[in-house]
């Protein structure tokens, strides 16, 4: 099969790495970029430099979108929608979920050919397998962009509905942010009886790696769906979480990371939860 | 060595499991609880059962407090302050450090040998090895205690400030409870779609467990203390914060529980530290 003609738009941090890495897969690869002077490295290893959105789409049959955001990747594709048939458009721009479902449905309007994806890597993992890119929208898109795809890391389509590529991604992405705030409470809390954050850190590592497991527990719990489980109650787990509050305050560390879970289990508890399993703060989270 | 004789007040779920372990090492049990008939069982498997706190505590060199929190201790404990002199004291109740440091002073002042503790364990993991307990207080009572201490799981002393035991339970505790608050979090996000939570949760754990190594790194920064790393600012993390937020919202799910890692990056960007590394958000959790 011979290598796909490609493109990329947007030659960022993460849009280098990607045209990089085409190139160096042996991909005929053209480039363009809001501020051109950034094509010239990329021209000097062997990519062609367009001048125009509309040439560099015109050159290949996989475009790229790598630009700063939503309203940068409508702004340049727009205006070169018919030049856009025939072509695979594959955004890895980090939109939200509607916004990709969005840009879908413009697509379909316009009668193109259009994937979302979501990085979950950073530039310099680029066409390594442990980077890891979530795809989801045309599923035929998909199988046609595939063997390229593959090249910039572990490909992984998500389904036809353009938005769960992002929402994945944002959902990890928002479990990562939690655990990453808690090392940060435990460590400004350790910090205030002279402990480094290293030597706190190391501490969490070991003991978040040995609670990982219980994930799935607390899962099948809200599967389960009835919360009459026995097991942590609302009521038991304010407790504790008045006292991390407490322990925390006590030390001279603001508690705002904490307050919330707090805060939902007292509404539970307000509205007569107190004996379910905490595991109910799930439905206070989704609006029904 | 002769096995010690211990006593342990309070016969919950972890008192129970405490005295069980004990006897089941061969030490000279005694017990006592505010509901006495919960002492029958242990009565019936060889413990001897005390009528009054006083002559629990008169049976015994070693005295294991397991009540429900501090007041109940102090409650029980003032009373009896004659009878625990030449005492070896050890309270595993939770307690805030501050309130650990209440009754160690207050031990001092009687003349009382004190060690305050906090168990990193369920009852049903009291014996095993990856059970933990944290101690600190007066390191004597520790060394004279110890062998009776390690029958009931990993023993750690924590240092000489009675509230260190506590102080780094609730760290780890704080670490844990926003690393599941994460998996709630994600999960929620996924349900909206359809993922069930047991798929979700496993997203999460093979995420995270990759992610954990990245705390050291962390760390590193914040005890660098200097915050001008050339890595993720707080303007760029605000940035992806907001899309979390967002993607949250539109699936129909409060962001509750991410908004205040947010907010403290507002509240830097607003003072002038937008380009700093977002780990400066531990100096605004610091109250100086
Ligand atoms: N870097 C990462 O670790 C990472 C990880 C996952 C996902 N992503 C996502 O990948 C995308 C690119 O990120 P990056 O790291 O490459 O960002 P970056 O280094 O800041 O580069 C931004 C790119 O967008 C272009 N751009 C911005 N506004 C534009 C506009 N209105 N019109 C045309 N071009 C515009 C810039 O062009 P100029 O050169 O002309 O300014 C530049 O090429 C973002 O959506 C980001 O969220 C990045
Ligand atoms: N269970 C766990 O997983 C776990 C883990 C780590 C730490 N801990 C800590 O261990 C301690 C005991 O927990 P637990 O699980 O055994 O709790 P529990 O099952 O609820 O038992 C509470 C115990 O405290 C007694 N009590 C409560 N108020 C009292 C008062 N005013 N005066 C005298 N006794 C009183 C109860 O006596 P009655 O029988 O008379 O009510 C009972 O013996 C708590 O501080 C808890 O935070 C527990």
């Amino acid at each position: 099969m011979p290598k796909r003609t490609v493109t990329v738009l947007g030659l960022g941090a993460m849009g280098s790495a990607i045209a990089q890495r085409l190139r160096d897969t042996g991909h005929d690869t053209t480039v363009w970029n809001r501020t051109a002077a950034k094509t010239r490295p990329h021209a000097e290893a062997g990519s062609r430099a367009a001048p125009t959105v509309a040439a560099a789409v015109a050159a290949s049959d996989i475009v790229f979108v790598v630009l700063l955001d939503h309203a940068s990747v409508r702004e340049h594709l727009e205006p070169v929608a018919a030049d856009l048939k025939d072509r695979t458009v594959v955004n890895l721009t980090t939109t939200t979920p509607n916004q990709a479902r969005d840009t879908a449905a413009w697509a379909a309007e316009q009668g193109l050919t259009y994937l979302d994806g979501a990085i979950m890597a950073v530039p310099s993992m680029i066409g390594e397998p442990h980077s890891r890119l979530l795809y989801s929208g045309d599923a035929g898109a998909y199988e046609t962009a595939r063997t390229v795809l593959e090249t910039l890391g572990t490909a992984e389509f998500e389904g036809a509905d353009a938005g769960l590529a992002s929402l994945k991604d944002m959902a990890l992405l928002s479990a990562m942010d939690l655990m990453f705030a808690g090392y940060v409470q435990a460590i400004a809390m350790m910090r205030t009886v002279g402990a480094t954050a290293v030597d706190t850190a190391e501490e969490v590592h070991a003991w978040l790696a040995a609670m990982l497991p219980h994930g799935r527990g607390l899962a099948e719990i809200i599967d389960g769906g009835t919360y009459d489980t026995g097991g942590q109650s609302v009521d038991f787990d304010r407790i504790g979480l008045a006292s991390l509050i407490a322990a925390s305050r006590e030390q001279g560390v603001r508690a705002d990371l904490l307050e919330p879970h707090k805060k939902l289990l007292d509404e539970l508890a307000a509205t007569g939860h107190g004996a379910d399993d905490w595991l109910r703060v799930i439905e206070r989270l989704t609006i029904h």
